[in-house]
C-alpha cells in the first residue's frame, strides 16, 4: 500500500487522533496546568511509538518536559529533525468561545479548540506522514522529531535541553513546523522571522486605593499617569519613539524593498479578515515591511483599578502593563529592552514609582538563504502540492528556536508548515482547517520523500 | 437611668450588633450580593424596632429595597429625618485585606470590615443613640431614619422612592449621617459635597484578537489607542483638557479663597498617611481647592488585553475605560458628559472604533449655608464633644442624594457624621475606630437632645 492510500484509508481514525491530543489543555503558561502539559507529552510519546518510531520517550527539562522521537534505522542515510511545539497558549475568557477551548468541534470544515492551528495540527500531520511513509516502507531516510512543550512562554528550557541531548539530536537538517502558508490556495516559503524581547512594569502611586472623591484633584491617579507614559513610547507617524530603538536596525535595501512588493497583499480582503477599519503602522512602510522589516513595540496587556460591573470610585494604588518588541536583524533583545526601560524612567511622570520586570528569554531575528537545499526541496514540493510555486516572505512573529537550533545543532531551519494567518491563533475560537491538515500529512510526506534522494 | 449611662452598660451586647450587620455582603453594585443586600435590610429594619422605633419596614423600590424606621409619638413637635445607607462598596481583592472583608475583625481600637466607615458604623451609631435617648424618655422629638440600600451605585432608585412616600417622609430637618470629622480629636462641620457624573467607553479595533507578532506594526493596537486618548484628557499643568470643561465654573472667590486658607493642612503628615512621593493637581490651587473647590476628571478603571500570570503576544480587540468627574457648583452633570463624550470623539484615534456608556444618575454640586439652624446646632454639638470648635469646609467626595433630598423634600440636609479620611474607606482593609462609634452614639444623641430644645 502507499503512503498515500494509507492516509486516505485511515482518515476519519486520524482525524480522532488529532480531536484527542487537542483535548488536553496543554497550556505552559499557567502552572495550573503543569500536569496537563505532562499529559500531553505523554499521550504524543505513545503516539510517536504506535507510529512505528524506534524510541519516542518523555524526556525531563527544567521546566515542561520535550518528546523526542527517532526513526533512525540507517547508518549511512541522511537524518532529519523535526521540531515542533505541544504546549499552547491560555485560553482566557471562555465566554468569547462559541464552543469549549478543549472541546473540539468540527464546523464547515474546520477543528475549533486551543492549539488546533498554534500547532498541534502541524505536530499531528508530521507524525501520520512519518506512519505512512513508515507503513508503506516508503521513509529512506533518518527522522527525529523535537516536540518542546514551553514553545508559548518562549523556550526557557529548551537551550539546555539540547545541549544535554546535542548528541542524540545530531542531525543533517533541521524542519520547523511552526509556521504557515499564505492561503488555502497559495503557498509560502518562510525566509526568516522577527526577534522578540519584552517586559512588565507597575506604576505605584499612593500606598493604597483612594477615594477618587476625597482625593481627585491632589493626587497622582496611576492610570494618568500609565497612559501618559504608554502614549508617550510611540511617535504621532507611528514609529516608536524609544530612544536608540532604531540605532542598529539596517536600512531595507532596494533589492528588499523590491522583493517586498512581489508578495501579494489585498487591502480590501485582508481589512474585512481583520476586522479593521483602516490599516495603522510606521509611515513610509508597506504591509509586508511594517510586520516583518521593521520592528515594533506593543502593549499585549494593560490594567488597573476597578474593572468589574458597574462602578467604584477609586484612584487606584497601581497601574500594570506588559509589552513586547518584534525585532530585526543587528538587534540585540538585552539592549532594545534596557532602552525601554530606560525611556520609562526618563518619561515617568509625576507623583508614581516605577517597578520594571525583564521577561528572561529574548530572541533575536532569524534569516535563512533562499538557496539553502531545504529551501529548495520545500519550494519543489510545495509547488507540486499546490499547483503554483510558493510566495517567499518572513514572517512577523518570532519563534525563539530558530536562532537556537541552528547555533547548537549547526542547521539553518527550514520553515515548512499549514498554519494560515486567520486561524484567530492566541485568541478566543482558533481553528485549523480539515483540508489543511490533509494537505499538511502529504506536503510532510512528500518533503521527507525528496529530502531521501 | 440617663441616656450615656444607658450606652455605657450595652456598649459591648452593642459592638455585638455593629458586627452582626457588618457580616452581611451589602454589596450594591454587584446583582450576585442582591439577597444579601435584602437581609442587611430586614436585619436594620428588625434592630430599629428593637431599639424602640413604632414603625420599621423595609419597603421595595425599583432597586434595592429602602428601610424606613419611625418614631414619632409627638404631633405637636418637630420632626427630624435621618439619612444613610446599609449598602457597601465591592470588596475585590479579597488577597489584599488582612482579614476577611466581611469577618469583621477588632485591631488595636480599629474594627476592620468593608462598609465600617462607610457607612454602617454611622448608621448604628445612630440607631443606638435614638435607642438610648428613648429607653430613658428623653427623645423629646420625632425621628425618622431613610436607610436607603444604592447609595454606592449612585441611588438611581431613590427619588422616585421618595416621591411614592413623600408624605410619610415629612419633616423639619434633615440629618445626613454619610459625613465625616477631621480627625479624632479635630471636628468638622460640613458646609458642601461636589457633584458627579461618568460614563464607561470601549475603543475596538480588530474584529478579533490578533497575534502581536503577525500584525504588530500594521494595526492599530486599542491599548494604544486607549493610552492616547486618556493621556489627552488632562493638560501639563493637570488641568482638564476636556473643552467646555470649566464654562460654567465660577472662580474662587477671594473670600472663599481665605476662608480655605484657614482649614489645617499638614503636607508632610498626609503625604505619608496617603503613601505618596508627593502631590500633584491642578496648578495655581492648594490641596482643599483643589479637592473640593475644583472639578477634576479621574479615570477609576482602565483595562484590556492579557493581564494573566505570564506572557501572551496579543494585540486585543477592545480596550475598556471608566471615568468619573467632580463637578461643583453651576456645573451641569449632563452637559458635563456630553462634553467629555466630544472629547472622546474628536480626539479618537485612528484605526479603532468608539462606544461610550453614559451612567444614568449624575449629580450636582450641594452647598448650604453655615447659619442654617442645622449647622448652628451641630457646631454647638461637636465643640462640646471635641472640646474645640469645628473646622468648617466641604467635601471632595459626592452624596448625590442631597440635592435629592433638599429639591424633594425642602430642607437642606445637615452633614454629621464621624468617618475619618484615613479609613480606607472604597480600598481594602477599610476600618472604623472604635473611638469615632462611641463618639457618633454621644454625638448623634446630644444633637437629636439639642434640635428639641
Amino acid at each position: 500500500m502507499s503512503w498515500k492510500d494509507y492516509l486516505t484509508e485511515r482518515q476519519s481514525a486520524h482525524l480522532e487522533d488529532f480531536r484527542t491530543f487537542l483535548s488536553i489543555p496543554s497550556i505552559s503558561a499557567q502552572p495550573a496546568h503543569r500536569d496537563d502539559v505532562r499529559q500531553a507529552a505523554e499521550w504524543l510519546a505513545a503516539r510517536f511509538k504506535q507510529a512505528g518510531f524506534l524510541q519516542a520517550e518523555v524526556l525531563p527539562s527544567a521546566g515542561h518536559p520535550v518528546v523526542l522521537a527517532e526513526y533512525c534505522p540507517y547508518p549511512d542515510k541522511p537524518t532529519v529533525l523535526f521540531y515542533g511545539h505541544y504546549d499552547v497558549q491560555p485560553a482566557d475568557n471562555p465566554e468569547r468561545w462559541n464552543s469549549p477551548p478543549f472541546e473540539p468541534t468540527v464546523v464547515d470544515g474546520r477543528i475549533v479548540a486551543r492549539g488546533a492551528s498554534d500547532m498541534k495540527g502541524q505536530v499531528m500531520a508530521f507524525l501520520l506522514a512519518a506512519e505512512a511513509l513508515i507503513a508503506s516502507g516508503q521513509l529512506q531516510l533518518n527522522v527525529k522529531a523535537l516536540i518542546e512543550g514551553e514553545e508559548e512562554i518562549s523556550s526557557p528550557s529548551l537551550p539546555a535541553f539540547i545541549e544535554q541531548h546535542k548528541e542524540r539530536l545530531r542531525c543533517d537538517m533541521i524542519i520547523n513546523g511552526d509556521s504557515g502558508q499564505l492561503s488555502e490556495t497559495v503557498p509560502l516559503l518562510g525566509l526568516g522571522v522577527r526577534g522578540i524581547c519584552g517586559l512588565e512594569f507597575d506604576l505605584t502611586g499612593p500606598g493604597h486605593d483612594l477615594h477618587s472623591g476625597t482625593w481627585g484633584g491632589q493626587v497622582q491617579n496611576p492610570l494618568h499617569a500609565m497612559a501618559e507614559l504608554i502614549a508617550s513610547l510611540h511617535n504621532p507617524d507611528g514609529s516608536v519613539a524609544v530612544k536608540g530603538f532604531y540605532d542598529d536596525v539596517e536600512p531595507l535595501s532596494p533589492e528588499l524593498r523590491a522583493w517586498y512588493q512581489k508578495i501579494p497583499w489585498n487591502e480590501e480582503e485582508m481589512r474585512q479578515k481583520l476586522g479593521v477599519s483602516e490599516f495603522y503602522g510606521e509611515a513610509g512602510y508597506g504591509p509586508w515591511e511594517r510586520t516583518t522589516g521593521r520592528p515594533t513595540l506593543e502593549v499585549n496587556g494593560m490594567w488597573g483599578g476597578y474593572t468589574g460591573p458597574g462602578g467604584m470610585t477609586v484612584i487606584p494604588s497601581t497601574a500594570h502593563a506588559k509589552i513586547t518588541c518584534r525585532l530585526v536583524p543587528n538587534q540585540d533583545p538585552d539592549k532594545i529592552v534596557s532602552l525601554v526601560k530606560a525611556h520609562l524612567e526618563t518619561h515617568l511622570p509625576i507623583g508614581v514609582r516605577l517597578t520594571v520586570r525583564v521577561k528572561e528569554s529574548g530572541a533575536r531575528a532569524f534569516r535563512m538563504r533562499a538557496d539553502h537545499p531545504g529551501c529548495v526541496a520545500a519550494r519543489e514540493v510545495l509547488a507540486e502540492l499546490y499547483g503554483v510555486p510558493p510566495v517567499e516572505t518572513m514572517f512577523g512573529g518570532s519563534v525563539p528556536i530558530l536562532g537556537t537550533l541552528k547555533q547548537m545543532l549547526g542547521h539553518d531551519p527550514v520553515s515548512f508548515g499549514f498554519g494560515l494567518e486567520d486561524e484567530l491563533i492566541h485568541s478566543p475560537n482558533e481553528f485549523f482547517r480539515l483540508s489543511s491538515f490533509e494537505k499538511g500529512k502529504r506536503g510532510y510526506a512528500m518533503l521527507l520523500t525528496r529530502l531521501a534522494h
